[in-house]
């Protein structure tokens, strides 16, 4: 079986854009990825492209081959749609065909196009990823699913809002140097905590915003990487999925993710390796609690000891494992069907030591990206490594 | 590399059920599937899940995990859009997965519920898989692309709408003994060339209905089937995918669909079979041209032959290469993201004997699927044969 090596990445810059189309936010990345990668496009033999709110952004489904058009290819795409790990989905699927000797070189990526629709609008989208009979029409939106789990997780744990902001303030702090990222500017813990409510315990800050943009990721099997003499130093080592009841109220427990547990089980088996030897991780924060429940859920941190790790430095610049060096879903901004794609751009950088922030993990060889669909109805983990 | 068996299928009947919610529908061919299989539950490691219009008929999204769940699944699941040809595409992945050895049970199929929508409500819907800053924007439908389409066939290669009505007949004629079809009843010439206009050439016979419905297939490896002492005697052999520009104005041919061409070309070569071997075939006829169309691209017929084989019975009961016997897209229905999973299921029946039209093919061993997405941006092809 062939290794899956990263030939190259590109990312649009992240924030709202509502007068530009969605093939041209993803050819922009497609072509960013292309060059970087100095990938052929005729050797590009399949395109594996997430998207989530496309019916409701552009009246546009069926983009696949619309998105492979736009980024100059004349080969077959696939879409996937697994709401907020769209794109995640699509580069895992990607990984395995590689593997299989089906392609040697694909284009993974996605887009999302939000700013064009009103908030009220986008939330009516968003909320087609929770169950429309059983959750949407009881009148929960995402930030009040979010919120039921951070509550949980209060009751459970312990913890308090200042802990969230912590996780909000570390990851605006990441964003700083990241030209892609769609706020780059500081927070303070007070200005988080005084922030308006949007659904207790969660205020503005905990929240991620709307966000258009684009990601990809030229992906090579290793023989044609060396065939070709690519400078492709990072591999794709582990991939893992997993799932849950799609509705909060038919789950175990509110405060735990286990498809993401699952996941990353299967990430780091594929991959040989554990919680303990990740250097460095994107997780998806699209809510502050997000993240805390994402470092339990991946083995970083017992359950209920997860919620102090940005308060207590662990997780930011100059901790031990770093955790959203890209500003995450919550500074970086999140376009949905590009997130999981774009997670493995920036963990990409960050290992072959050409992301701003590559300082603060200097020497890292393992980076893990975790995406979520949904109220983590799915979980998508990928496992990166520095290729000796 | 294991081969890639059928060990059950599952379908609704088709029709107009604007009561039965999505998650209804996909149950009970899921159910009907694993009962046909003989396969527990948690034997089933993954689902492959097609639908196309979800967020604009019920404002669902992310509907893998959900169907997953509505299946009685535990297991992770992901969803896939290629417009019309969504669960062909999850069907497609299934195999390579099963093939590659990540997975020895899978579940694949499809669902599309259309008719709580009103005309114009499925109209716009299905035309979100058409290009819709260059073709719905300046006016186009499906049933205008498609008209198009004609006209430029004609144009060329000659033939007329009574060549397009045998088509129609004769797809209504194998309907008749298939009690999953939508429409059980016969229609003539020439009440189809008195039917009133859609978009000229093509008038109502030409098209296929508005359908709600789910498809369901249990794919296993070799290995799994004999352990388990399964009966099913049908593998899927060869799976092919094409792709091509979204929008007909950027076609080099109008009369042309190179994506099911190269689909094809793909399908053969990796079944070791050639259009010679095909016994029987169903092709996707959401108009009557698109049979024609598909006859020769995959090379049943020289390109401007395939107008003519209705009308001489080739592709009937009774004929050399009966296409379409389960009654088609055209008079069993077609459930947009259902459709490419339940030529699958035909074909399989077919193939086993137990078939209300096995008859008309009996020594049978070679089947392949068309599926195709918008109009033919996309197109999937399968090769199923009986195992020795």
């Amino acid at each position: 079986m062939t290794r899956v090596r990263v030939a190259g990445v590109g990312l649009t810059r992240f924030g709202r854009t509502p007068d530009r189309t969605g093939r041209d936010l993803f050819a922009e990345a497609a072509l960013a990825a292309r060059e970087d990668a100095g990938v052929p496009r005729e050797d590009i033999e399949h395109l594996n492209y997430g998207n989530f709110m496309g019916a409701f952004a552009e009246r546009q489904g069926h983009q696949g081959p619309l998105m492979a058009e736009a980024a100059g290819l004349s080969c077959p795409a696939t879409r996937y749609e697994e709401a907020c790990a769209s794109s995640g989905v699509a580069a895992r699927e990607a990984v395995k065909s590689i593997r299989a000797g089906e392609c040697d070189v694909m284009l993974v990526g996605g887009m999302e196009r939000m700013s064009n629709l009103d908030t009220a609008g986008v939330t009516e989208a968003l909320a087609s990823a929770a169950d429309e009979l059983y959750e949407v029409r009881a009148g929960i939106t995402f930030p009040g699913a979010y919120a039921l789990m951070a509550r949980a997780y209060f009751e459970t744990f312990g913890g308090s809002r200042e802990d969230l902001a912590h996780v909000a303030v570390k990851n605006h702090r990441h964003a700083l140097n990241n030209e892609f990222a769609q706020y780059q500017r500081e927070i303070t813990v007070e200005g988080a905590l005084d922030a308006p409510p949007v659904a207790e315990p969660l205020h503005l800050y905990d929240a991620c915003p709307i966000t258009d943009g684009a990601s990809a990721l030229v992906l090579v099997s290793d023989e044609y990487a060396e065939a070709h003499d690519l400078d492709a130093p990072v591999s794709i080592a582990g991939t893992g999925q997993g799932g849950d009841k799609m509705a909060l109220q038919d789950r175990d427990h509110l405060a735990r993710t286990p498809a993401a547990t699952a996941a990353a089980a299967e990430a780091y088996a594929d991959a040989g390796r554990g919680p303990e030897d990740v250097d460095v991780a994107e997780v998806h924060d699209c809510f502050t609690v997000a993240e805390v429940l994402a470092l339990e859920s991946l083995g970083f941190y017992e359950p209920g000891e997860g919620i102090g790790a940005a308060r207590r430095g662990e997780t930011a610049i100059g901790g031990d494992r770093p955790v959203n060096l890209s500003g995450g879903l919550k500074a970086k901004g999140h376009p949905v069907g590009a997130t999981g794609g774009s997670q493995l751009v920036e963990m990409t950088r960050l290992l072959r030591g050409d992301h701003p922030n590559s300082d603060a993990v200097s020497g890292a060889r393992v980076g893990l990206t975790h995406n979520a669909g949904g109220t983590v109805a799915s979980a998508v983990v990928h496992v990166l490594e520095v290729v000796e």
